[in-house]
């Protein structure tokens, strides 16, 4: 009965679930948050619902994962008696560049390119990093596995990565798209083939991960053909509070009309843009949608513009993939919001995009929401990045003979 | 019969036609170019093929017009007794911001609105307010009539315009998609309903405008209600030497990571890039075409990124539309590339696109390029935006009384 960890080590938070794999139950899982500020928080909760939460002290980063081991070993709460029970470690790593096509069991030399990639990813693989340093400290004796947010994506062919700049800054630096979220669409593209009862190897898929961040991919055959984020997080559809796509230009125009600073403009893209930027209130559509019934036109606006958004990029990763037999929504706003979901399929019947209504709002949280004639089947499928994780983890332990 | 005189005014050039409306005649066309070198060059054809060839003195910008009009007026070669005889000249204007959403008789009021939209088009509006200036002084008695790139595009709802930034910058800097090549995308819409013999109100269509600078527009009812150029004409498609969309984060990445200074990272993303930057030799597709027969796999990879990006978007504009009556290619690639009509064309047999390899390799200008029982028509049009200036100034003139 093989235990895995997971990890998802973050600037400002702490993730973490344990796995027992024979079938495939969350015994616990847990976060501790608002790292960086006076006092972080440690939540944590059993598969029997037992809860815990407590303040832990702002200490250094590595220190965090103390008070994890601490509530996983506690007598009355915790799940193990003694810390060897880990069998292995998956980590979370948000971007593996162009050197991951797959999750990898973490030596010295998988570290060194993890750190090779802290330019393409300053505010996630630095962290990411100080979860596996502590980790290994702590669990000398378990298997630690690498598993990347770009590493679904590495099947893209060149002409949809390549972005259309001299070749040089593809050379010299590494300027490609590589996407993000790749854990997430490739757990429910295999899902859903599952659902389908069909094998994933003939399937036309278009996975939507609409989150506070947003991604689509386009899947042929189980594979990434191409994904709306980019080199960054920051590329493709509104989100919570980035912009996606943009006229480049604006940076520019920002710069020498507007008079702002360039650092300024990258915190406005990230930070205060997207639901958030054009509403005035709020990144998040549960607030929108109250917003909405209040009669606040731009809060109104700001939900038209993302599901505009979200509807454009499925005709064009449907002319990507030349067709489509089944189209996914996941994460926050894809499993939760089905409105959001009804205006995204507007208009889409020319593509055999047919939702029904009463499905739509039934209260599974997976779902068939197609009409039962319609060509595309639409499913509604609650992503487990974390299972994922744990799940190639258990593959390259076996694989590796620990 | 009157003579209606264009002027495409630019940083580089200035292009002039004259036209005889009663049956639309082309009675003369040319060009001055390389202004702004030491040695600008006159061109001009006149309608039974004669010609002229020479230099112009390297002079003030305002002055080259006087060198248009001597070659109009010549006794040998000419086709004007009198410049009296011009009734009226349409002015190529390339942004009126959201001013304009048609042409307009340029009063003093339209020309400081030209001048207060040269923050957008700092590049162009100052040179098309240079031909207004230079014509208005030689032909006090013409009627002047401003022609947009911009106008068409007005009727985009908001959710399209809009981007996903803070609401304050579309107020303050008028930050909003504006979209180009207005002209020509409503000339070749108007065609197409002709050729296809339907109204154009009862039509879905998607206008490929392909040359140096290349855009796609979706028209609705021959209403632009999208278009793949934005603030600027850098958004939207890969071109010559353009990058078209691109991650915005890359351009922070690159003054970070790259130390490139903004002024740099501008002037690439608008002349290095496109295909010319991955290819590394050429913006031409007719050069890209004869190294890809060499074997050169850049200009095969640049090729390919061109056409999967038009695919892409007709893709998306497919589904802003809700499907497609007829996709229409025009201008120096999309009239005279067969084989990037074809590529484009690959894979989107869903929509009902089915290109007929024959007659898209005819010798025709104007043509009809689907197989004869596909539901989406494909169309090739030569675009003619000297015609619709002229035919905009002809209706003002009229409508004005004058």
């Amino acid at each position: 009965m093989p235990i895995i960890l997971t990890i998802n080590a973050g600037s400002s938070s702490v993730k973490f679930q344990c796995f027992e794999m024979t079938d495939e139950v969350c015994l616990a899982k847990g976060q501790v948050d608002r790292l960086g500020s006076p006092s972080p928080n440690l939540f944590y909760k059993r598969h029997d619902s037992v809860t815990h939460q407590t303040n832990v002290p702002p200490v250094e980063y590595e220190t965090v994962f103390h008070s994890i081991f601490e509530i996983l070993l506690n007598i009355e709460k915790g799940i193990l008696q003694n810390l060897n029970d880990i069998a292995a470690v998956g980590h979370r790593v948000v971007h593996g560049g162009s050197r991951f096509a797959e999750s990898a069991l973490i030596t010295p030399k998988v570290e060194t390119a993890i750190d090779q990639c802290i330019p393409l990813a300053p505010l996630h693989n630095p962290y990411n990093l100080g979860g596996i340093h502590a980790c290994r400290q702590a669990l000398p004796n378990a298997t630690h596995v690498a598993v990347f947010d770009t590493a679904f994506h590495q099947t893209m062919p060149d002409y949809a990565y390549m972005y259309a700049l001299p070749y040089s800054l593809y050379e010299q630096h590494g300027i490609r798209r590589y996407g993000f979220h790749g854990t997430s669409h490739r757990y429910v593209s295999m899902r859903a083939a599952e659902i389908l009862g069909h094998p994933l190897t003939s399937l036309k898929l278009i996975t939507c991960h609409l989150g506070n961040g947003c991604s689509l991919t386009a899947v042929n055959q189980g594979r990434s053909v191409d994904t709306s984020m980019g080199l960054t997080p920051l590329e493709g559809l509104m989100m919570g509070t980035r912009s996606g796509d943009i006229d480049p230009a604006i940076i520019f125009h920002l710069m020498e009309e507007g008079q702002m600073p360039a650092a300024a403009i990258n915190q406005m893209l990230n930070r205060e843009s997207g639901l958030l930027g054009i509403s005035g209130i709020a990144s998040d559509v549960r607030d929108l949608f109250r917003a909405v019934s209040e009669g606040n036109p731009m809060a109104a606006l700001a939900l038209k513009m993302f599901s505009y958004r979200v509807r454009q990029y499925i005709g064009k990763y449907a002319a990507v993939l030349g067709g489509l037999d089944a189209l996914i929504f996941t994460a926050g706003i894809g499993e939760n919001a089905p409105s959001i979901r009804a205006t995204i399929c507007e208009k889409l019947g020319f593509l055999g995009i047919h939702l029904d209504e009463e499905k739509n709002r039934s209260d599974e949280m997976e779902k068939v929401i197609h009409q039962a004639d319609a060509p595309v089947k639409l499913l509604v499928i609650p992503t487990n990045e974390e299972l994922m994780i744990a799940r190639d983890t258990l593959r390259l332990i076996e694989g590796s003979g620990t």
